[in-house]
């Protein structure tokens, strides 16, 4: 049997998803809780390995074995990780593989003063900010694209080609999000499409030079990496059979 | 001369806005940071005096003396308030006396599963919450009522008395808030009036029973006080002259 968990979590005090030792990750805290009501260890799959300080929203992850209650399993983690569900799935779900997209939101408070409330899930911005712009940015991003120079160098990735479903920047008075779907996302790729997009609406860049980016180039000719503080995995979807 | 402060601040590690020896409190923050700047001591006074644990998302506030650096007084702030605006005032301006209503808004979280993001400003209420129940409830509210039931007996206010000029539960999803607007409000009134209503929506307490409890009666009869971190003073309004 195969248990699904879908997963929200304030990323501030994790060193990101995937277990390290001597470190307080997401994985660790949900194995660790899943080991005490299970009575054996799990080890779980996910679908985006978020990074140090990245949150979820709707996070997805599974592991071999029964679900168990989910008040039980809210009751064993810190305050800042909850379980949503806890379910059942398909013998052969793989949450990482059967993921046919994930959507992800950055958020971005565009004014002079910081904010007391959004400084934890909010890149502050104080600097110029032109909205078309990045608006402008976002509409250059559907479609199939090399995205090499917006991942590290020292990469994993073997293939660094990804298909963008879609992506819009979307406003709320001064709070700016850009959500972006994609089929997968390298490394960083969100954040240094952010901080690249900043360069841009801050007049640092031509717009012209984010959109050459994209037909693939070298990691030092894109922009800075923003911070990982403004950046949710919000959704994951499956085929509806998953 | 006396300058007037638009004021946001996270309460949760705060002991209140009040200045309390060996306490960490608003006040007492943002009168250590503007001593440094002019360089003399000075006292705030205050349009709401919010309670250990409240939010303010506009807090008003004023001292006598002249405007300092917005970004030299938010460096001297913790993450935790921000400084919005701070703006010569008329020189009789006095933010509690010459306000005209506040505006406070109670968020509420009503799901079973608690919330990663939400858990400093949204109580979290994983019980039975009949909606209609809740808006029946804040029907009641607009007009001058004798509010004694819901304020502590041993109390500060002379007169028990205060005039709702409007009172709305607004819903988005899972998450519920009390916006409620009012000449003047005594102490846990908008913790107590959303516990007691809480109480009505949880079908622990007649709807005639709250209602009643508008007319003055002791403070036993109402219900509990609901917890500081779903509070928050939203606004403010004075006249368009101070």
């Amino acid at each position: 049997m195969v248990t699904r968990l879908l997963i929200e979590y304030d990323g501030t005090d994790f060193a990101g998803w995937a277990v390290q030792p001597g470190q307080r990750t997401v994985q660790g805290e949900l194995q660790a809780a899943l080991a005490t009501l299970l009575r054996e260890s799990v080890t779980l799959t996910v679908a985006g390995r978020t990074d140090a300080g990245v949150h979820a929203w709707g996070q997805v992850a599974a592991y071999p074995g029964s679900p168990v209650r989910l008040a039980s399993l809210n009751a064993l983690l810190g305050p800042d990780v909850v379980v949503l569900s806890c379910e059942e799935a398909h013998p052969r779900f793989d949450p990482r593989a059967d993921a046919l997209a994930r959507t992800y939101c950055y958020t971005v408070l565009a004014r002079s003063a910081p904010s007391a409330f959004r400084r934890r899930t909010a890149l502050h911005w104080p600097y110029r900010c032109d909205r078309d712009l990045l608006h402008a940015c976002a509409a250059a991003l559907p479609g199939a694209h090399d995205f090499t120079a917006f991942t590290p160098t020292e990469t994993e990735h073997r293939w660094s080609t990804r298909t963008v479903e879609t992506a819009e920047w979307r406003e709320r008075g001064d709070v700016l999000e850009l959500w972006i779907t994609a089929d997968a996302f390298l490394r960083h790729m969100n954040r240094t499409l952010v901080g690249t997009m900043l360069e841009v609406a801050q007049g640092r860049r031509a717009l012209d030079d984010f959109v050459a980016l994209l037909a693939g180039a070298h990691r030092r000719d894109a922009g800075h990496t923003a911070k990982p503080h403004g950046l949710a995995l919000a959704a994951v979807r499956y085929a509806a059979a998953a």
